[in-house]
């Protein structure tokens, strides 16, 4: 009958709405991390959808007391069984020092060891000098994703049993690779090819 | 001719791929502050897609340290100029108290005061006792939305020009609406419907 | 043969064309009872198309003689089985009292008790200053709805075994609901999340 | 801005949430009095859209009680300046007699004249012995379509300057014609198209 | 492999080619005979497309001897099984008598006793005075049909177990019915629809 | 206003069905005249749709009384301004000759002479022994497209006025080609592309 | 697990990017010989596509020293097992001799003889006065066809077991057919159906 | 009037097949040099479609004697005016020396200095010994792409106002580059991003 097929629609829409009341995991089990970067796209490069992970993004996409809080909640109260850090090319993070960013803050008139990190968490403190190091930025974005997801497998906030992995976005080709699987590394001589026998020209 | 038209798809695509070599600013100029709910779809929330925004999303939609940085960096280097929040109905900060979640952790065995809460970052302290703090649960969500906006529009570290405003996503109707906006408020009796001449039954 | 598959097709024609002269029940075997309202689309919102229900419609979907007599027509005589009421929330019935649609009629110059409230049945008659009760403006949704199912199961001129079930269409959210039902009531504070442990604000 | 663009579809979105409460007309300013039948539909049939007319709907498409209450409504109230009837061919009404009807009620057992017609305005009564007539059958669709604008063109409760017109949907063509515009009518035979000088076989 | 698929689409080419050469009948082993009217869509009518039939049309949709003699070499040399006749409503052999349109011809200045019938087959003779009944206007299109029908099964030139019927195609419904068949005919008042106790307004 | 709006799809149809009553020409002011062939898609051909076109169609494509009498009724009465002629490649009529299929209908035990060739027009009538040259076999597809052509711009029946024009339908190809305009003889050798020095091998 | 599906994603991507360095043959095994005209589109032509084969193309579609050497490589080494030769009808081979080219190079005042016809590979040379026929135009594009063929079956450097066949696009037809397979031979005339009691006009 | 339509057609037609014959250009005046892997879609990694260019494609995409020849077909007597070369990463030719070719068709019994090297030109003959040179294995993609663009540029057989490009496709990310414009050079690490501030880890 017409009603039942009503009820079963609104149970659904309650189902979805009432998710977190119920303790109903995401579809994929999945926590996120990744770089805020406008050319990430996070859904189209990792295949998945509205519904399926919670998503942690901050500059650079790296293992923050704020992601190890947000990675905390999912994994021990959320459900979630399986973490992806998503770093990617062409960072901002690798476009200049820590110390020449803070330098232009205090250009700009900020001083940088009395602003507060966290307004509403006075108990959260930095010291005095490592302003620069807190920025986070770094050198190699392969070296970078291999660390995170050390980071993650290694702190005792987060369930033995979650699985981590990551990758290295390809801005340039709109592609994911495993840290260190550049294949236009292979590809442009006979050398990089692996052709023994032939003498490079 | 023919090769001119290649040199100008392979400058566009140079283009992307060295945004931040650059200097160019993301397309919209926006940085959106997001929790990580996997019911929150920020891109057809916001009318956005890929290349037009910085997109911060941690447990909450809340503004940490972690935040800030990432804030700071995208408005003061990398030319961003609005800043959108969006927090949600149902979050998982409002289904537990932080003092309900420590409790929860010690039980499982896990010393929150003695686990590093950034491993990379030892300068980074937390006093004792402040762990159910930090985890930064909350009540409504309304006022928490306000409250980010207000954080962000204080903070020393972001310039004054940047634009601050702040929505909620309606996890139940999939719809944005602005703090207190919410219109199932006022539709259901006389009453709220502001009917003076109308008793209420 | 090509002349069997013309056949075929006229007789199909020929059954839509004269199911009332058949006896055929409309194709869900439904009656709708459902608010004139333009904000609400009945066939998308029960999920039903041509042919599938006998949709009633009046100003608030309210049971009055006319929808009892298009009831009675239906489930005695034409084959239903299912009876779905249909109101909103908005409705223009909530918007002002009888008494005061009354008393602007009266200034318009309209003697409300004079006008033939059916002038092809003068055997039907409206007991004098009943006016405002009759336009039937009602004060909460929900319980209008409830009301009217009960008015349905408990009329003698409705088979004992047609079923009855009433929801509320959400014009704000484009959405059925059952009385009462509304889910955004459930999601925007931790208490109305039920969470025991969490003082309010 | 993004702020800017979000804020304008909220408001859309309330201005529709908000239609009567700030006494905006439908989109056509159209009132659409048709019957409840399964075979007509509506929106297709009058080329309209959700938005655009209050659609009243019952037994026969006729001028009953609560069809001058619901068009008083819209009429006096709600800014609509058009009416449109749309009776159908082959319609329930005409496929039995009143009588016949009543009289198959009573062998059901059902006391016709001790069942209430409006349970909840007991003030509305239907003179003893009238139930039959009650039933509103009829004979002549073409009639009964022009009867009933008619009747709303004369009715005091509704402004003069509304505009009134009829249709009948041909439920075997899917088709709208004006009363007694049968196109099938006039072309069958050389008669029919009016040859004068054809002398029929 | 590539070449056995290269050349299975040319034999198919092939086969299509030469159909008559290699006596392949039409798809459907079908030859229709209908009005060359510009209303009468035949393949949408019928149900068939490209290679499905034979189609004779002509001024009417008429038995003429060019229709035998299409219809002899379809049925005894090519194949052909089955056979439908579309005449329609509304058809210019209709729109005036023989008489009137010989008049009007020969106001016109033509000779009509003396214009050739067929200028390369001078054997083919009609009589004098003739001229108007060789035009072969008609009355009535649903008796036309019938005769059409009537004239095929029993000419000796057409093979005995060849099937034959004949439709109405309506072009005011763009529909086919068989002959007398018209659906409009039975559902406008309650005498058409056979109430037996519905006495007539 | 919407009845308008229905008002004026009413009278487009209303105009379509009594197209013939009216005197409206039909909408390219053509009459076709076309071989029967279950190849020969007309509409796609011609670049025309329902509604454009008067079409005949029979066997071989070829001018008969039929043809004729089709043809003046257009022209003269319906407001035809223009004839295109379609032949065809691999027609049947080019398959055997008239001889040859006289002789087969005999062997089935028909007796040409006397079968009526018109039953319905005794007056029509064919010498004995011209039923071959009545069949209308022929052997050359641009020979006989030219022909028709040139018996029609010749009959005294046909205004002249009317343009007429021939083409042949490519079956192998699917594409309309002028009399004699075969593509495909001027491209497969250098002597067929005019190259006059090249010497053939 | 979400780390599973684009491990599969990259592996697919990595064996297609290192195809040659892994031995993996083309999708079908196939390399086609065809001319480098505009008018011949290779994949749809053969209906292939992206990855299914090697293509090689030159003025004509020929058998050259550079064809063979690309045919080696690709049957010898890289495990294509079928060839296919692609010539087309109105080729520019055919539309001049190449005396004729020659002469006008010369009046261009290009000195033939002197020129290098392979500056990397001194090695190749071409004997005086023979630069006419290097150019390789030809007089009928079906022998050329078959002349590819057997060239390449009889060629030492192709292995025994490679599969070769030949076949023409037509230009004016878009479709392939067998050398000497021209439908349009075999379609005008009665002779050319081969209907041998039909004296030719 | 429709026969000029079909005229118009047929024109279009004519002109497409009778190109060479009449002396028109591609639509583009291009002339493609490619290689002829799989994994090269010549029209869409340039943007062109059938019509557009004359594609010339052998082992490698390099300046032959035969690239030569049909260079120099198309710029002197087809109107071509530009030239792109196509080469590509991961190519065949730099997965082994010639050497090494050679001695594995001298294993398999190829007499490499006694194949015919173009049977149908026996004038074309290659120095003994040079067959492993013949076969133009290369190492490094980009610089053989500048070599081909120089080779062309240079040669004397092609008019000097031919305008010349190179790009090399990436198998590995579906993509043209100019030589030496490899982009994923230039963002993995902090060095390659030319932040000259940022001393390597």
């Amino acid at each position: 009958m017409v009603h039942q097929q009503i009820d079963g629609e609104y149970a659904e829409k309650e189902a979805w709405a009432l998710r977190r009341q119920r303790g109903t995991p995401n579809d994929r089990r999945l926590w996120v991390l990744a770089c805020m970067d406008e050319r990430l796209p996070i859904d189209s490069a990792l295949g998945i959808r509205e519904g399926d992970a919670h998503v942690f993004r901050n500059a650079g996409g790296l293992v923050t007391d704020d992601a190890l809080r947000s990675a905390l909640l999912t994994t021990q109260f959320f459900g979630t069984k399986e973490i992806i850090v998503v770093n990617h090319t062409e960072c901002g993070m690798m476009s200049a020092s820590g110390e020449a960013l803070t330098a232009a803050l205090k250009e700009k008139g900020i001083d940088v060891d009395k602003a507060p990190i966290d307004p509403d968490l006075p108990e959260l403190t930095l010291e005095s000098g490592a302003f620069a190091k807190w920025i986070k930025t770094f050198h190699d974005v392969d070296a970078v994703c291999e660390r995170q997801v050390q980071l993650l497998r290694e702190s005792p906030l987060i369930p033995d049993d979650v699985v981590v992995h990551g990758y290295v976005w390809e801005v340039e080709n709109r592609r994911l690779r495993p840290p260190h699987g550049r294949l236009s590394e292979r590809v442009n001589t006979s050398r990089e090819m692996g052709t023994a026998d032939q003498p490079e020209v």
